[in-house]
């Protein structure tokens, strides 16, 4: 079916409630968000694999012979110095060489060995962290690991572009991670291709959701080393998912709802963010632990109202998710993760009787603000006006959009047609 | 001594943590303000009982036959009830007659019969509530029972000054009434003249101050209705109270503090607003209940910072005060009690580098802004001013304030000296 050519997308992801609680072991929410990655994958007759993301300069391709003979010098290599190294000396378990074992799993993180070779091989930096260095090797990674497991890779042009903003905390990473992998397991055949003729949207049955989820994955460590597995879970699954102690649990069901997100642009770090609150709760146990227990609550109440909304929606349902993001923004201030800029954004939206709370690490970064089933198009067009006033970017967007998708060529939106053209 | 005159005062108070959690069973810290009311008692020789209040307007004046003649017909009224009322019907315990004890008693509230009696004989509608209906009906009551315990109050002539606002929470008429019964207490010699010669100020001992306390606390009664006692123990003992379940602890030693005290002008209803705390408890729970214990935890932090503050001032004492009012100003506006007047004032004085929060109630009301000993005069006319620009009113003052004290005239500041030449 591939052979055709695909057109597939991935929603990015915003935080609904319990950032930073979440490293304490309190419940957080992750909604997808419905601004999304798109990639087109078509066939290619060069015996060639080429990428391109415009959005962030990318455009790199790679004969298929070379490829091959990176992935089999991996081995090669990994005996020479599996050979060469005092047994004290060997690997940390993580990474330990066993020449029984696939050099790429999706279950094993992807060692430094091989992220230095790519790296070398892509002629990218040691130390290299933009954007379109983590694309590339990540791409790279998934590309060698996927042939590796379910047989070459066949000759493919990846096209993508993403309507979310690279390094604002919406898992455009995630998205970009989980695209790739669906379109290179199809391109491999490891999963199906469900989308039937008329149809304009398809997705993937359970088994292979999880499959892409478990190689996007590998491409998020890629990216980040070390990440939550949050993002690409949302961005497979779509709609809403309950994060606890490493637990990752969809919610079964869950409405989509309206809202502006706004990026205040404010640079932050989460490191220091996260360092921060730490400090304060070390500072101040007593005061600190329960504002922690109340955002658990304020998850934990929104996870029930969404459940009954997907249900039976309801306009009473909205004040009670307005009044959980007043209250939860208000703990964030406590805890020490607020920013004027949010603060103002905060009193933007208020003064057009829209309530809004950070989203993600804080400290700036973005807001999400929701939006009510009646709120007018006027009033909404004012507020997007007062926060772009404010020298804020503004998307009209919603929550629990649905997660990776198949789409006909003919179900896509002009902007997307548009790019996919031009490119 | 009292015959030469004296003048008297006592402070006003600021709840600096703990407000509406104090309903729900948690600490709150009282602290006593220095806008203190002052009380000047002159004996007059034409057998008569003189009060005047010129800030509330009122000048009332009772020959002291029409007094006693008032006092000793409650007993026969009341003999009268006894004997014309079924066994069943008989007053409830609080108010019960008991022929054997004396009708008034500071252990024993003010009766609805008393109080009915006294506003007929003063003229005062039933349902009159304005400062200068209470503050007669609270003179009368007291100058009545302290004469009925201790003997005639002798020929006097009272007049009460207060560099307090009434109605704003700040305990303007417990200071009144702890200034009267310091003053009847005196007048009646049921408490002895501290005040030595050369002197500038002296207080009670601590015996005196309890008597004094439970007077000011009938007082308190007939204006309240049921007041917690709070304020007017602040007023007698001054510095600063840890108040829970009913519980009432004096804080042995605590640091003076500069304060901005800021009237938002707003009105609000105390009890619309403690009603609406308890329902924001019922509807969420697991969100509120942790967020009480969050905000008890500050009061008991900032009682552990004003103890080591008063043996060993430091400066870096003050941003951990700054940092308690910034959390607790966002929990008082997650339990709902904030208000956009109040969210101003602590913006207001936030870009000046100071801290602030509600005090009292909210809703509106009181905002107290904490100042560092190195708080420039300038810096804080600046915030005065701008503060000023909103239709705020202003006051830099001091928290940890003396309780009741006796003053020598040649001690009391010139306003003081002023507004009693004048009247």
């Amino acid at each position: 079916m591939w052979e055709r050519g695909l057109v597939l997308s991935a929603p990015g992801k915003a935080i609904l409630h319990g950032e930073h609680a979440v490293v304490h072991g309190k419940v957080a929410l992750a909604v997808a968000l419905d601004l999304r990655t798109f990639l087109r994958l078509r066939p290619c007759a060069e015996g060639r694999v080429c990428v391109r993301l415009p959005g962030v300069g990318v455009l790199r391709s790679w004969d298929i012979p070379s490829l091959q003979a990176l992935r089999s010098g991996f081995a090669g290599k990994r005996w020479e110095e599996e050979r060469a190294a005092p047994v004290g000396s060997r690997p940390c378990p993580v990474t330990q060489w066993d020449p029984r074992a696939a050099d790429f799993d999706e279950s094993k993180p992807p060692s430094v060995e091989q992220l230095d070779t790519l790296r070398e091989f892509a002629g990218i930096a040691a130390e290299a962290s933009a954007p379109e260095s983590l694309a590339t090797l990540a791409f790279l990674y998934m590309c060698l690991a996927i042939s590796a497991k379910y047989g070459d890779v066949p000759s493919v042009d990846i096209l993508v572009w993403s309507e979310l903003p690279t390094g604002a905390g919406l898992g455009s990473s995630a998205a970009y991670a989980v695209c790739l992998a669906a379109a290179l397991l199809s391109a491999c055949r490891a999963i199906s291709c469900p989308l039937k003729e008329g149809e304009s949207t398809a997705r993937w049955t359970e088994e292979e959701l999880t499959l892409i989820n478990s190689w996007a994955f590998q491409g998020e460590r890629v990216i980040h080393g070390n990440p939550s597995g949050v993002d690409n879970a949302v961005g497979t699954w779509g709609g809403a998912l309950r994060y606890q102690s490493g637990k990752i649990t969809p919610l079964k069901r869950v409405p989509m709802l309206r809202i502006l997100l706004t990026n205040t642009k404010v640079p932050r770090s989460t490191k220091v963010l996260v360092a921060g609150v730490k400090e304060k709760i070390l500072k101040f146990p007593a005061i600190m632990n329960p504002v922690l227990d109340s955002i658990d609550a304020i998850s934990q109440e929104c996870q029930s109202v969404l459940e009954v909304m997907s249900a039976n929606s309801s306009p009473e349902h909205y004040p009670v998710l307005e009044e959980l993001f007043d209250i939860n923004q208000h703990h964030l201030n406590v805890i020490g993760v607020g920013h004027p800029s949010l603060d103002r954004l905060c009193r933007v939206t208020a003064s057009h009787g829209l309530h809004s709370k950070l989203t993600g690490a804080g400290g700036g970064g973005c807001g999400i603000t929701l939006l009510r089933p009646d709120t007018s198009a006027l009033a909404m067009e004012a507020a997007k006006r007062d926060l772009c006033a404010c020298g804020f970017e503004c998307w009209e967007t919603s929550i629990g959009a649905p997660g990776v998708t198949l789409h006909s060529s003919s179900s896509l939106k002009a902007e997307v047609l548009h790019v996919f053209a031009e490119s």
